[in-house]
């Protein structure tokens, strides 16, 4: 059969007894199935071992026995815990209030009608298992209960209205959908009514989990065509995904496709743009004259003393890269990337509302609403400001580290300097990553949010807050900061008396920029990717094979011809820790795409090799490493998708900025059209270059030991300033406010166009795919027609019956003595005809007349 | 009782005769209550006429004559169509197709079982009224109909969930909620099913409306508490509202109280700004200068050849006034007046939110979904760049004529000028206005709309964009292009070669735009209440008496001792024609406080003032001067709340631009903190002039003769040029530049910082107001318990009834197994238990049992 052709390590095992493999996952009596498993510790020693075969059971009826007689009844499940009362009773004097806290919450699950399998296993060390069956009964209901949240909807998008709860189930049962419909209503029944969270967190439950279902035939499937490298071209089979993991993580795979298929035509685009800026590499004038040695520009020292003069024309290389990202290009490129992050937001838009039709999630409600506290919010203010003081913190921190580095630069190892800085930089963020995400508990903690849901949106924003500021402070540092405030030859800003601001490179800043941004994108990903998310769950788990073998050598010899039961199985995996790191993980990415990408248009091709790597890693650590999550219904990828949103607008005002102040494309602009006498490019270095009188520079500031090979009057600086013959000599210039105003003026032009443009994408590309608001409608249609119709068939009913009454019964002349004869409006209503598809229920009572119940029925309701 | 305390015209007539009054209401029966009429004009002859005692009625009992004989059933009706088609029939052949048209129409509408009287009334010139009356049995299906959309949201929200059909209509039922009820029912009917109005716009029915319920205690409340000036301070009975005239009708009436509750202290802070212009007057020093004659400026002429030069102290009361509006706290109040129009946006959601919950509208579907095509945002393209040409055109005829009328101006008649051009303007935007209202109904037209309310929104929105383009067009070109384009003093831009482009009064453009805006704000607001909103119904009433009087003058005596019936009193008022023109006469309005409210910062007190009369004016005319509207559902102001956050958003940029642009706030603030040595404003109005060398003006535009009692060598003019010695003359200067920057640096900053703002304050308030989602949290929470109590309660039946086969039937160990089992888990559902709140079917079935039809049922059942 189909699921015998896997691949995974756990599956493996299976194989080679196929009947022992579907046993493990069954209760004792081989018939019901485990759904969930809760595991405690009992501090047991390893002296006190069982052997294998003695399986102590506890299968309790359901609820026909009294609660404490049930409690009491199976003689093992007593024998143990008192065992372990009195084993460990003194040492920890919180072990019995939580053996008590168990039993009650445990007679709550049994009142409740789920059914439970209560045995040690030799192989875990003191894990009490806690085998959950959730009987057809207990299912039923819940899945009742469902329907009721969907019912009206189901009305109108399911063609045939599952008419029972039996047919509701049926309707979405595919195999093993059935069993997850199980783990889901556990999950909801343990989590929602009885607080599960709240007993591990207190330490009562060292965990809870549903099983992997190997019985499944889906597993495979998700394994061959999912988790594998070999299919990275084809599309996700989402549905699948959906049916064995449940929504929430169904939605995170789709976003994911989305996210990686849209940044396909971002990295073609990306691709030309860098194309183009090779291909004019040549002709590129500015970068032509300054790499011209004829040009002969003599340029002023870049420190006070230890650096001499130097030529412009060395400083070839750096501008001949930054060509490559700063070119007219690029603001095409900005342009259509902050179109593409609307554009993105609408598809996902669409694609999340075909999946909450195709799902039957339309008619579910939120469970929580986002109810928030104003005293919470002022604590969030003081996280915010924490935030602001960090990168704060963070820029005169690097400052300081790249200026002491800077010692004696010449232009053309300046490369080389600013990329071991960012390597640097790199670590310590990778580093300070993990603290913050500690801090963000911490501070979440702080504030007492009042939900689940609630904790997990605060958590999720301050991590964000915090690794954002992490990921971009350096980023922001030399795109906006680095040079701007350098001062002037002869009048040069110091901080802490000695050290002069740091300056960028004769190209600019935006290859630093580049330089920053390719680095630490690559970086965090190649690291995060590799050591973070492969390396280390590897050699978690080599050390835990290593200490069992250690541990229980005989054991294992012991066991080498049997199969472990699968929740031994799945306990050993690594427990499923949420979606929050995969996403921000992606999140901080999609910052890498959109926020800077004026400055870096490759971007959007590293974050797509990564992120096609990213989703079958993702697929294998779901599929093989993890154990199974609950199943949480979700209609959407609630807060991520805020953090998205608000980062495709703050991307429009960077990339805006990083245009119009960090790249040269505005001075080359005004150079070409206002100033050079012949509409060409050619002078523009030299425009851009102001005069300084050496002799104005102030003592001990010139340099000590001069090799140039010329007498120097004056030396250049790249500014806009007035030359030192001028009578405001060193003030800045007309040109300087001129280009200051055109930079700004593009700044607004820029952002509110780009603004307008969105506005436009998201009002022409439809919320509602056409083909589901289609779909809806022709339901509807249907819904009022057989309404109509079958209202018609019981008025023709009725006046066939009662011809002569009807004339009287219909003419109501009044309000109030509508109130005075209710039986003649009652008796309407008094009529069960089958209402459609609409009237579910009514249904019901027309089964009363087969059904076996139906004498019981009349009993009780009498 | 309370109804006879009335005030309205129609319902005095009543009050002389309140039985006869009551009867006018119902069918000939006296017992049936008409609910809806349709009225269509037969083309008779007026002398073809009835005596007043001969009312022909065709009363069709409800479906019990074959539907062909029903038609030809009543003598009376067949020969008045008879009489009808014999008299007409060759004038207007369409006549005969329109009669059948009608005649299969009530065929169905019979068939859906409403009954009908059909007569024609004498006073109606050959009007024909039919009658319609929803029985109880249509009411009763319309309103399960309803449930049905309703149904589990309701489970959710009321705490006693109406089991059955009439305990919902009796939970909305006041009296004559029930009525509002049946029209809502009848029109739903008519117009979803069976088009009325394709009929109306066929001609073949003239009109269709529900009547006024004179019975309905609600309508004297409503007149009293509402519809009168004297209660201006009151807060509006919304719900009585809604209760009479349905949902759509109390959201627009609720809108206005929130939009006018708002406009309290955005008035407040607007005339403390106006106070704050008032008490710094005589402290301002740019007015104090320019009012200096001791100063001396001497100043250009402002025309070629017949302008003389001017002190610049004779503009000094336009430089007074503008201090008024054009001070400090106008930027204050730029940003308050952004952030009031989010906090009025997320304020209208939390009220929205509110009515929804207690009106029970938080279960409705939208009607319509707004798939757009592709096809139809073409032409919508083509319209907007007829809006643009639209607004080319007008500026450019605002610049003629204002040029034209500038002949020979001098500076203190500038206001007057100003004032009298911009009366003309608004007259033109009045008449404008209606023309582009037709205009917009052929747009739209052209673009074939697939449904009525997509029909309705395109509409709106072409309607909105020519009205905006009509009434902002002027002020816009204030703000924005006079006197940009000017030229300099022997450097004039000339258009069509002999009219310089105007220039702004030495105070600045934004008195002139501050004039524009209180005059067209105030003249369209006066004039449009007034003239069209009261005047011309007046006029229209009159004018229909006059005919009536002269057409009918014997009649008229015959009547004036019995009362007209209720539908042709309704008939004789006006016929109402959507809210579409009391949204758009607000929206318009709220432009006006919103988006150049930094030019103008009495904006909110105006527009409060009309408002408090807006409100009871409209009021007025819904209770006494219209038909009564159909009542139609809605849980949302639609499309209108998007124009307005538009609004909202634009408005941002456009204040930005205003301060930065228009006002002199700017250089104010750049010569006060960098040009001026004393750091105070002295020296401003200097700075502010260039100076022009009179021997450079062209030939033939110097002065022919002058008056001016100096020789003049230099005049001065408003700008930032180099003067005449410098190498660069009348080039920009430096501070132009560094201004310009310094503007542009400002919009980028309000901008960002706003529109930061209002995130926050959409952040900060919850849209679901608090004790709602409280509410909503604990009937959610009641339900959970209620479901599972019962659901226990169920289980505990079951077993201590089969104790014995439960665990046999509960374990279910396959998928495969519970499909070959399913009577055992039909057990489940045929137990017809009540599903509490949830299941209100399920009560109708358990109802059987003490009903009278039960037997009834039985029979057909089986």
């Amino acid at each position: 059969v189909l699921w015998q052709q896997d691949t995974g390590e756990w599956m493996q095992r299976l194989d080679s007894d196929p009947n022992l493999g579907a046993c493990a996952l069954y209760f004792a009596d081989g018939k019901r199935k485990v759904d969930y498993v809760l595991v405690y510790h009992c501090h047991r020693r390893p002296s006190a071992r069982d052997s294998p075969d003695q399986h102590r059971l506890s299968v309790i009826s359901n609820g026909s026995f009294p609660l404490r007689a049930a409690q009491k009844g199976p003689e093992e499940g007593k024998a143990e815990r008192g065992e372990v009362s009195v084993d460990l009773g003194p040492a920890d004097p919180a072990e019995g209030e939580k053996r008590m806290i168990r039993e009650e919450f445990e007679a709550n699950l049994k009142e409740a009608g789920l059914e439970m399998e209560h045995g040690s296993e030799h192989k875990a060390h003191g894990h009490t298992f806690v085998r959950i069956h959730a009987p057809w009964q207990v299912l039923s209901r819940e899945a009742e209960f469902l329907k009721i949240k969907v019912a009206t909807k189901k009305v109108r998008h399911r063609a045939p209205l599952p008419s029972s709860t039996l047919d509701f189930i049926q309707s979405v049962d595919l195999g093993c959908t059935f069993y997850w419909l199980c783990g889901l209503c556990v999950h909801t029944f343990l989590s929602t009514l009885l607080g599960i969270t709240t007993l591990i967190a207190k330490g009562v439950y060292e965990s809870a989990f549903p099983l992997h279902d190997v019985s499944c035939p889906l597993l495979p499937i998700l394994h061959d065509e999912w988790a594998r490298y070999g299919v990275f071209y084809k599309y996700q089979p989402v549905d699948l995904i959906r049916k064995y993991f449940g929504e929430k993580i169904g939605l995170y795979f789709a976003w994911l496709g989305v996210y990686t298929q849209l940044l396909i035509p971002a990295s073609l685009v990306g691709i030309i743009v860098f194309l183009y800026g090779c291909a004019t590499l040549d002709t590129n004038v500015p970068s032509l004259e300054m790499c011209d040695t004829m040009q002969n520009f003599t340029m002023c020292p870049l420190c006070d003393g230890a650096c001499d003069y130097w030529e412009l024309s060395t400083a070839c290389s750096t501008a001949r890269a930054s060509h490559l990202f700063d070119n007219p290009a690029t603001v095409f490129f900005a342009i259509f990337m902050s179109l593409w992050a609307a554009m993105f937001l609408e598809h996902w838009k669409r694609r999340q509302i075909s999946l909450n039709h195709s799902w039957d999630l339309t008619g579910m409600e939120e469970e929580e609403t986002h109810a928030v506290t104003h005293h919470s919010k002022l604590i969030f203010g003081v996280t915010f400001s924490a935030v602001f003081s960090v990168i704060i913190y963070r820029i005169t921190v690097s400052a300081l580290m790249a200026m002491s580095t800077d010692g004696a630069t010449k232009a053309n190892i300046r490369v080389t300097v600013t990329a071991t800085a960012v390597i640097i930089n790199l670590v310590v963020i990778l580093i300070l990553d993990e603290i913050y995400g500690t801090v963000a508990v911490w501070l979440t903690e702080l504030e007492i949010p009042k939900t689940e849901t609630n904790f997990e949106e605060r958590l999720i924003l301050k991590a964000f807050l915090l690794k954002f500021m992490n990921a971009y402070a350096p980023i922001f540092y030399v795109a906006f900061f680095k040079g701007r405030f350098a001062g002037r030859p002869g009048g040069y800003v110091y901080v802490f008396n000695d050290y002069r601001m740091e300056e960028c490179a004769p190209g600019g800043c935006l290859i630093e920029l580049c330089i920053q941004l390719s680095i630490i994108m690559l970086g965090k990903q190649l690291i995060q990717n590799n050591i973070f998310e492969i390396g280390i769950p590897k050699l978690k788990k080599l050390y835990r094979t290593l200490k069992d073998k250690e541990q229980a050598p005989s054991e294992s010899e012991e066991q080498q011809g049997r199969v472990r039961p699968q929740w031994v199985l799945d306990y050993g995996l690594e427990p499923f820790n949420g979606l929050t790191p995969e996403y921000m993980e992606m999140i901080i990415q999609f910052g890498f795409v959109s926020l800077f990408v004026a400055s870096f248009p490759l971007a959007p091709l590293f974050a797509l090799l990564n992120n096609v790597i990213e989703i079958r890693l993702d697929a294998k650590k779901f599929v093989t490493e993890l154990r199974r999550p609950d199943a949480i219904r979700a209609k959407d990828i609630g807060i991520w998708y805020n953090i998205l949103s608000g980062m495709g607008k703050f991307s429009v005002i960077i990339n805006a900025f990083v245009i119009s102040f960090t790249s040269d494309f505005i001075p080359r602009l005004m150079y070409q059209y206002m100033y050079s006498d012949t509409g060409t490019m050619y002078g523009f270095i030299d425009h851009t270059l102001s005069y300084f009188n050496v002799s104005n520079l102030k003592p001990g500031t010139a340099p000590v030991v001069s090799n140039y090979p010329k007498e120097v009057t004056f030396c250049r600086y790249k500014d806009y300033r007035e030359p030192p013959w001028s009578p405001d000599a060193y003030q800045f210039s007309k040109h300087y406010w001129a280009i200051l105003a055109a930079r700004l003026g593009f700044v607004i032009l820029f952002q509110n166009l780009v603004m307008f443009m969105s506005v436009l994408v998201d009002w022409v590309i439809p919320d509602v795919p056409k083909n589901i608001s289609e779909q809806q409608k022709k339901e509807k249609a249907m819904l009022v027609d057989v309404f109509l119709r079958e209202e018609k068939e019981k008025l023709q009913l009725i006046q066939s019956l009662f011809s002569k009454d009807v004339s009287q019964a219909s003419s109501f002349p009044s309000n109030k003595r509508s109130l005075q004869q209710p039986p003649l409006g009652h008796g309407d209503h008094c009529f069960p005809r089958p209402r459609g598809r609409a009237a579910s229920f009514s249904q019901f009572s027309r089964q009363e007349s087969v059904s076996p119940w139906h004498e019981t029925t009349r009993h009780t309701a009498v």
